[in-house]
């Protein structure tokens, strides 16, 4: 049995590590497993990872709408400018009804512009990770990954 | 050699467990190790952790002052309510200049009150990890810990 | 001769009934018909329905360019979360100048978030009923046809 | 057995008909039952209206207060300007728990003043139905009547 | 031939002379005739003064329809507080469609608080006159008396 | 001799007990002289109280401007909505200068909407009591009793 | 002896009369004496008038510092622009202390674009006429007039 | 058995008396037994005060939190400019959960400066009383002997 | 060699010419390069115009991140709405670093809606020209051209 | 027969090319006419330059009132500063009412001070051509020389 | 006799010289003597300086308020962030009554963040010196001195 | 060798000593020289003082590039009401790049109107002084020259 997660990414988030490095850092996604397994001391076998990017909000609804219907259990969502704006993506979120958690490579809150301080989607996210670079999605999923696992040892 | 961590709580955060559990959780500080051992799938005896709490501002100013000379790497901070009203706090992570993680409880992103959506301190932490509970913790010391490895690995 | 009308939803509304149904209600689009007949009195044979959803922002403009095209008399446009942020859709509704009608399954007014008080695309409809559920649908489509028919016993 | 509605009006709200035709059209309070015989068929007969207007905030609250000790079904309520000024007004209805449907000749959305966009009524009323002329009153009986109906079908 | 003008008193204004003679003066309405007298250098047998004073909103609306009915050529309108808060008194003049001169005892513009720097009514009045005491009122007088002069001489 | 207090109510205060007694209480007006007695330990002889209420703000002010050619010594007022709204009210406070003290049933600080966390009459009242349901009118009572009784003993 | 009144006029007021006569009307500053006659009912030889323009700010400040050893009586100032703008204007106005009339051609406070509502020089004016073209200035003389003719009279 | 009451005042209030005379009258904390026996017509022996003053922020919160542990049964607490930007004490109120009144010397709601109208921490609190001087510690004391007393009558 | 510009337009610029011609010119994308051969003369032989419209805020995206795999020197982009709702597209013109210039055919600083003013894009274009309808574009490919002619004289 | 131009600079503007050169270059006003020629080729001959520069405000709307009776076609306006704050010039355009281009050396919309996002003069001008250093003068005289060269084609 | 002057540093100035020396100089209290003997031309025999610093906003208070029994004439007071969020300071000061100047460091006004261009305290000091590195706190005590002995040799 | 300083007065100073002497003192620019002496312990001979003042923007701004290629070392500026509304001058003072210290004679931080809570000049000054009356220009010069001899003493 695995604890199956979708990776999403946003907006401009489709080339990961040449995007403005100084801010995004060099590292893309295909980087994830290996810093998992570093953090978590093992490779995770329970653990399978399934990524999506798409530059369209409307996608990233149809690739929401269409995860509830796989056996997904929660998403690590990096919405890029889609945080800020999309109601959208915040309304989708709120009746899909998968776990999720907001993820994001620079520090939202300690960017300069005001804009970036607001999230449209936290109401509908379990948490917020944010700044840490690639090493965000890894808690994200560590996250995930433990909550997926107390759910099965303690049924409800 | 170890990876010595400051973890520090601000305004009523001495009684967690205690405290509104349906919004902070009923675990407490001293669950903290076990959780990390949980995470990271082995005890991790190169992190040496240092607790302090205090209600006062200044009081946490000073402690951190205090931190620039003795040999500590980082700090998980859980400024609680300062988080969103002190400048002075602000100013003084921005000179003692060690790694700061930014901890919540809960996502102060998605709580009601607009107050808490703006942090002061942010601009002065690597990153923030908010509403996952005591995991916001450990998560952070992770972090810390991730980096601290790499800086010994890698000196400069 | 009939009046064709086009019932044009926005974002997450292409699952009715099954999203948040204390919210939005049970009702799905296909029980709009029977609806409509119950609330005239009598089946409206000059009345002709045609359906489309999409989560883009730009297929939905799209589809009303297309309209132009089409023998198509007005629009029942619930435009979800794009009624407060897509300008785009806005202007579209200007040039395109069919008679649409504004339509929302909640009291957007009463709704909580401030940000569902303002309405974009408002100054380019003839009106806006919001609040009712699917029957704010059958409203909409009645007020078309009552305009229909009077421009066609008075034709200018 | 009667569905009776107070159809309720606010203040510049006598002289329907005279006052600026362009913006509020040339019909009168007199004409509703014929537009509603025209939209109902004759569904109308179960429909009893009850006409009152008034300049006063404190009269309009005096008439809600009365009416919760006839035997009225619901409200439709054209509160013109106090609409967006009387919050005495919203409170009234918050407490005396009448369905009431919140109706407006022009658009309020589309108008130019800023300070029409906002309802202070609206979190009160069951729904809006704004920009229709005399049509919105008559859509604003029929959704009650609807109401009526079902409730009287389906006895709690 | 007579100009007649009504002058038309909001709330606390009733007791003009008593009230807070320092802000308001110590004359009272019925020194307008002679300070008229004064001003003007002659007895102005051709000016017919009408006074109305009302603290409710809802009675000046009154007051003012029926005005319509009358043969009054102008208004001099001091609406007090509800010069700032009325916009239902706003729509009134709206509609009314009768010369309509602000008028104000103290300078609004140089109060204290800003809610006193906004006027909803001037938008539909001829001018204002604000911060000479009683002879705000006479100067508002003059204003629609020569008004009324010049209409006589040059008929349309 | 006696401390004769008007005790004033404002809009939808005329039926409380059944207004929604979650958050005015299901106490009235009629419950005051008991409640007096009971806090103070003893028949309070020397308090003589008057009541009214209206929903208006015109009658509101008209009611003020004739307390002050009763023998009334002070107002325990509560404006309801209008505290909030009601600039008249302010500006006849302001000047029939009898000393006065707000009254507020729920504690309109801690209300949900900020329309209610401003009040345009507190500057003309000698202070405010809010939040104690009836408990806060007997309070405003002693208040005015104490003040009355200590101007009787050292009249200046 | 003489009332000797400074009729100042602002920025682009030098050309009144071509300067869109829809909204600034076509008299200009020579038919002053003419209206004022009319308006008073006999030549007013009292009263002196002198006449200044200019576009800069500066200036105008000049004009109003010279004006102090000048044996004028007060001042019917239109600052234009500078109205909205001039803070410096308005500090000159508050220390050369004399008498002085705010002055418009159009109604400010009924003109769309806010920033015409707000007066910087108002709190250091006597009162403002505003909205009766020339007329305006012919109210304001009338003004200065009676004020200096009550001084004369009444000597403190 | 008696009613435990803990008067806590905070920031610049343990000097009343000397403190602004005008504004926080000349009585101090030691003057509260007699006014509170001058009120209720008779000694309280039901009521036992605790008295505490701090001027640092971290150290009311310490009291608050000691109090728990105590037998109090509720607290009159006058928090100064902390009332305004203390989400911190706002926050503790919240947990520990003792009935607490709000007390004010001077009418905060009247004071010139908007920072002294907003309360961070009443939404914590039973109600408010401001603007009575000291006699507002002692209807704040009345009010929680009266809701204690209460108590006891009827345990749940 | 040739200095290759890409005109890419978005949302509801795909009918220009037909849209509003009042606001927008009646021109469309085809009447450029005369437009153009008229400006530049003979210098326009060394330009080459590709052009690309989308109503999809992704698809615009998408298609700049195809330019800058192709020998597109810079770009003339007319955003439409997307200009000042779309932190995406603003984010895309950061990373993708072609030079830009932003295009409008009306001037959005002159329009009535405040909306209009702001420009989220502004940030990354070399500058903006606004106002002069099809002649924005005209004016833009010269600007390009004449950059692309300098740094092809003088290659770094 | 010329196309006469005025090139009007305001405050700061006397000495470019001294000025900032990293902000706004290193060319100056005597550059220009070889740049007009580099780009228009022979057509330049028809445009005739007047170039003016002054530091106040006054002295800028004197000069742009004297050219309406020269025989000026258009205006280039730079109005440095005053474009932000200057609504005398605003109004000065308003009324003198040639066709004028407003033009800046940088790009105003993307400076990091949002008192330079908005234009007081843009709504009296043809357009806006913003941050092509000298170029953005050419630009502009380009767009006027285009614009007298059709007026003169088609005469009305 | 002397002029005793305390010097109070508030939170993150007790390191002067190693905080961000780039904003705050490199120089300490200790060198605050030399310096004023540099500037004054001589030691200045008749000041006596007292230095005190903490972190915490209460013991600023606590100090302040011993002052006043302590024979010290005036306040140099640079109470760092404090300055812009600490309302219990400024009533401190309103009350306490000496001579204070505020003091800072680096140029307030001139800082990036807008948070730090208000400052509470300013309306309870003499004057404000901001921007000069230690050089502020020696201006401060010059102006005290100067002060000190005028009012030494002008006793009232 | 001399330090040249340039003092330069704004709107309105030039006057000081008859202007409001309750606000700006009785003091005039000529007792300066005395004031430093008195406050230096001794002529300052090295010190060479210039004095201008001009009420217009503009003419300011003239005196400043002036000053440019004339031997001043720096420049103690108090402009006055344009401290806060010109950006012309922030503009000036950003690009001439002399020493300048920012004067007031009142505390404008202090001061009741919020306009004169911020300054446009501050980013371009050395630091600020503000209300000490004449004090502030001396504290000012003695700023500036003990900034020239630090530089003489040590060239770069």
């Amino acid at each position: 049995m695995t604890c199956r997660i979708l990776v999403l990414n946003g907006p401009n988030l489709g080339h990961l590590g040449q995007r403005q490095p100084d801010i995004y850092g060099s590292q893309g996604m295909r980087d994830l497993p290996d810093l998992l397994e570093t953090l978590m001391g093992r490779a995770v076998d329970e653990v399978e990872l399934f990524f999506f990017q798409a530059n369209g909000e409307g996608r990233i609804i149809d690739r929401l709408e269409q995860a509830r219907n796989e056996d997904v259990y929660g998403v690590a969502l990096n919405a890029g400018a889609y945080t800020h704006t999309s109601l959208a993506l915040a309304d989708c979120l709120a009746w899909i009804d998968l776990p999720c958690v907001e993820v994001h490579l620079s520090n939202i809150l300690a960017r300069a512009e005001s804009i970036r301080h607001a999230s449209l989607i936290a109401p509908h996210c379990v948490g917020v990770i944010s700044g840490f670079g690639l090493l965000s999605y890894a808690l994200a999923v560590q996250t995930l990954w433990l909550r997926w696992s107390t759910s099965i040892a303690e049924p409800s």
